[in-house]
């Protein structure tokens, strides 16, 4: 391995590129400059990756870049933002591999690429311990229009983009512990490319009471509606969707549904709309199938039913990394 | 030692006191909101720290926290901007001990006061490594305005905030290499704790031509500022400022001059003026001493000059922590 090159060399050769927004200052500044449109606000949001924690050490590079990149703009899609540009903290162990870089840097171009963005800022630094990744997004959203957890009202629909627990059956695939046959590319891609719905989330604008991002497992996101709005949301098992694919692997017992809604890392989008018209048209708009998956009530928590009506036990809602 | 707190748990304790800002949404939504007053531009800037890179493991964690709030608050303030609130990505070892982030939320609670900023958004997450924080601060500057390094012109003046080789001098005796007898407390302190000029930062709009923070080392900083700009940097080694207390445990010889001004860690205000009389003047706005130390020419590097005008080698211009 040549030496260590300094941490100047590094962003020159591999960050500078990246940086393609006048704002970013080629890098070459103590902070980042974002204008700021007439009548637009910032959103902000941050999360850290940890190599053994949050991907695997031998996991492809611009996968990692990607996937990293990906949660974070699910985020600010979910608040139905418009990217602008990230920060990266990143810290490398001392025996990290260029190749390591050149694919992490690969990544991160192709997805600047494809969602209009730029590397706005970054740090790096020397860890002893594990590759540790922290982005920081920001995007704009208009005045007053960012869609919260909070406003979800008794009266509301319920909806979910896209489709719920390809993202776990997918690492089930990825550590061997599932054979998928002919659906093992789809849900491993599920889980490792996950597709941060930027267009619906601006569909999303007047007509969503309240949205998040799907990451800590379908009911257990919902949870957070519900206690941040103060209502009681009922979500019917049966209406909850998932790709054929899933329904392949793990069947469609109610066993296999409790299974998908209470997985992680779908980063679809949950929210709540007073119109279903109007939340299906805007599944139109942003490009991806939304369902209805249920309503929410005066009340507090969130409530599983089978198709007769029935409450189904939910022993654990959820998936921490913590 | 308890069982491990959920990291929902965490959060709900220790930081959501601290996401004073209606924008943060207390910590419970996906991302954070920035209210942009008209006019306004945001500034970002991210910086990684870590135990035992950084800072050691056993140094007292509100000194932590609230050094590491401050290496971001004065890249703000070098850029003219005034700080909005931060986002804090915050890994934690296994083993990490309750008193220790009791301690670190206090530290940032005390500056968070201090410096009229709030706890934006964040992530909490385990890992096996040291423990790893990442901050990006935001902040606001007048559009159009924002204090960059590029900028720096022929015929201007070069300043410095403050003084300058404190915090190497202060690191020395938290190693125990440099016995400073009275001085230990002042010196150390500038080390732990450094001061972000922000009012300074403010005042040097329309003043200030280029700027940054002082924290590889002036030399080297100055020499970003040469690079950008496309000038030359002329210092007078013996203008550069050196506080008592420094000339006490150092002396004043060339030899000390050339280790302040290549040390790292000084978080004071280095920039250039056309005027020198408003660089002044923005000095006394800031509250903070500005003392001019060199000029602008066209060509490039830095250069520093003894009380005869005779250049001085400078085998090393600055740190790096990479």
């Amino acid at each position: 391995m040549a030496a260590r090159p300094s941490e100047f060399a590094l962003i020159a050769k591999y960050f500078k590129p990246l940086a393609r927004d006048p704002g970013a200052l080629a890098l070459g500044d103590d902070a980042c400059l974002l204008e700021n449109y007439a009548g637009s606000e910032t959103v902000a949001t941050t999360d850290a990756l940890i190599a053994g924690v949050h991907f695997l050490a031998d996991d492809p590079p611009h996968l990692i870049a990607r996937k990293a990149l990906r949660v974070n703009l699910s985020d600010l899609a979910a608040k139905g933002a418009a990217p602008a540009g990230y920060l990266l903290a990143l810290s490398l162990p001392q025996d990290f591999e260029t190749e390591w870089l050149e694919g992490f840097v690969r990544g991160l171009a192709e997805d600047q690429q494809r969602f209009g963005i730029s590397l706005l800022g970054g740090d790096t630094t020397a860890t002893p311990g594990p590759l540790t990744l922290a982005i920081t997004a920001l995007g704009r959203v208009p005045k007053g229009r960012m869609i919260k957890r909070a406003g979800a009202e008794p009266g509301d629909g319920v909806y979910v983009s896209g489709s719920i627990g390809d993202a776990a059956a997918g690492l089930a695939v990825l550590q061997g512990t599932l054979a998928a046959g002919p659906h093992a590319a789809y849900l491993s891609g599920r889980y490792r490319l996950p597709e941060p719905r930027l267009d619906l989330g601006t569909a999303l604008h007047g007509t969503a009471s309240a949205a998040l991002d799907v990451s800590d497992g379908l009911l257990a996101d919902l949870g957070h509606i519900a206690e941040v709005s103060r209502v009681r949301i009922v979500v019917e098992a049966l209406r909850i969707p998932r790709s054929e694919a899933l329904q392949a692997v793990w069947g469609s017992t109610p066993e296999a549904v409790l299974r998908a809604a209470t997985a992680g890392d779908d980063y679809e989008i949950a929210f709540t709309a007073p119109s279903e018209e109007a939340a299906l048209a805007a599944g139109r708009q942003g490009g991806v199938a939304v369902t209805r998956i249920g309503r929410v009530e005066a009340g507090q928590g969130v409530v599983l039913l089978d198709d007769s009506g029935r409450e189904i036990s939910v022993a654990k809602a959820g998936f921490s990394h913590f």
